[in-house]
């Protein structure tokens, strides 16, 4: 089968691989659509950071580079190993691309997203959504139901939205200002949004400010450019500041504006990568009893972010502006997002199987 | 009366002032002890602060300087006003010294400490523990029963260690790093060990390293100038890291190192006043989903402080180091501060009432 395979920096090649074995108490995917991640990109621009490079093996999956990509991936389950009893042939469902160990400190907890040896399927090994097939151990196997494929493709990003927003603690009725509309603060305002948050976005870009309009995921707009991010959202909530806020650019004016607009007692979120140290005033956060915290990925989160797709809560259409086949996953995928970034929200590699399933469902 | 009056930095003033004049609803006090705090260090040094300026009274004491220093004091009740029902002449109190409005979003909610107005006693106006009488309004008078008020006095610092401490949500056998033997580092550590909680503290300075094994409120003190505190923490936590972790120096090397040192999902909580930003690596509170918390004073952690010291859970008497005449502030006091700060912990001024009360006790 056709996978795109990563060997290094600017290095993603299009090869024939061998079709992956089926395993007991593993699940075989026909692989539908796959989505390219931010994560994807930095891996073919600053890689490789969670792929294993050539002789490091990673502990649990034992594999090295090249390997396959794609982890935002949707399918159908063409077989299943003996003991699966989750899902059966024929069923459509997602995968949570997860490496764990199992017995580390962190897994014992509950947080198997911490884990000390965490790997992504479609990074660190195990295949990936970037190929026809792919077999991955029943557990990080979740049915979707009759959520369109090309949607559930995206039920990955919006599940690190979801833990996002578990993480904030932010509940029905509060006010969360999120900083930047680029996919992730997009998927997040959706989730906010349908847990019945009200939600204010600063972006600067046009085609970004105008997709958070548009989708409706936003119930405030702020250009950062031409308003005062803090003095906006204090006009918004009657002088007292934002319950929550996220952080979504690594950008540090950004992550100032969203110390100055919460509230005291209030939470902020940085749901970005950054590639650099942040500067923070340590005064704001002390004197307002600020919340600064981390979220990574996702811990349990995917049954009630299908759970909110599947209720018709939040739409995922709009956020697929482009469909691609996977030989032109290079120019027309990364390279897209690396010059044209503002426009793309999720660009989707199609698969024969997906186009097949979106046909027998129109 | 005399009393300490703040004028401006490095002019204070010890002069005689009129007595405070008892008011419906509050409450006399003969000021028995009356401890030196980093705040009004800093106030001595580098402010006005919290003092509000000549010109600029402050919106809810209306006073402006010259103002009476002195927030961590305790005393005897030698009058009541009209409709005071919690304490009655001749009862030993501490003093929650604070002004709130009582109006804003934050005092609704009840954080009456991030008040929109929010002044200390002492700093703010409202007469000041370093004089020899004061009158509070009921509220803010707690009873200390048969606590020594040499030890009371320090009741106001250890709630501030109190209010770390619920803000990090350490629970007993829990492991708590505490960056910083200071005074604060070292009541706060008082409390984690009252409350069932291992301490590991980490210091420089051969005389705080020596208080924190003399007093008993370290498990263990690691020098990070002789040892990498975070692999001694890993090697005290089973390879695991701090559950939690406290930033008393505004060191940005401290705080770095409390990022490595604490586990994955663990808490930070910053409790020093910081004069510049803190650079932060991002990746690690992404990555390992670290919360890094602010804490400032304290919010109805008085009640919960003074039990741990009744009951005999906490010794205060070990942090007090010197015990000087109100006439001696300056010279025994600030400037003991100043020059030889790694030896003091906690100095008190002591006023004619503090030493019968003492005399009575013995």
């Amino acid at each position: 089968m056709k996978a795109a395979r990563y060997y290094g920096p600017r290095d993603v090649r299009i090869e024939e691989v061998p079709e992956p074995e089926l395993r007991a108490g593993a699940v075989a995917i026909d692989v539908a659509f796959c989505g390219i991640c931010g994560s994807d990109l930095h891996e073919y621009l600053d890689g490789p950071i969670f792929v294993p490079p050539k002789g490091h093996p990673h502990p649990l999956s034992h594999e090295e580079a090249p390997v396959t990509l794609g982890h935002e991936f949707s399918g159908i389950v063409s077989a299943v190993g003996d003991g699966v009893t989750k899902v059966k042939p024929g069923d459509p469902v997602v995968v949570e691309p997860y490496f764990v160990c199992g017995e580390c400190a962190q897994c014992r907890a509950g947080n198997y997203h911490l884990c000390d040896k965490m790997g992504f399927i479609g990074l660190s090994g195990g295949g990936g959504g970037l190929s026809s097939k792919v077999v991955v151990d029943e557990r990080w196997v979740h049915p979707v139901g009759d959520i369109p494929l090309d949607q559930a493709a995206l039920i990955e990003p919006l599940a690190v939205g979801h833990h996002a927003y578990v993480r904030s603690g932010a509940k029905a009725g509060d006010v969360a200002l999120v900083g930047g509309a680029g996919p992730i603060g997009l998927l997040l305002a959706a989730v906010l949004k349908a847990e019945g948050v009200t939600v204010i976005m600063s972006e600067l870009s046009e085609a970004r400010k105008h997709k958070a309009r548009e989708t409706g995921v936003a119930d405030y707009v702020i250009d950062p450019s031409q308003e005062d991010v803090a003095a906006r959202v204090r006009e918004l909530t009657g002088g007292v500041g934002a319950d929550v806020a996220f952080e979504c650019t690594s950008v540090n004016a950004v992550l100032d504006q969203l110390f100055d607009a919460v509230k005291p007692a209030g939470v902020i979120v940085n749901v970005s990568i950054w590639g650099h140290p942040a500067t923070i005033d340590m005064q704001k956060l002390v004197l307002k009893e600020i919340d600064l915290r981390g979220t990574i990925a996702y811990v349990n989160d995917h049954p009630a972010t299908i759970a909110l797709v599947q209720e018709g809560r939040i739409d995922l259409a709009p956020f697929i502006t482009a469909r691609i086949p996977l030989d032109r996953l290079v120019e027309d995928g990364f390279d897209t997002l690396i010059h044209r970034n503002e426009t793309a929200v999720k660009i989707l590699v199609e698969e024969p199987a997906g186009v097949a399933a979106l046909g027998k469902l129109s």
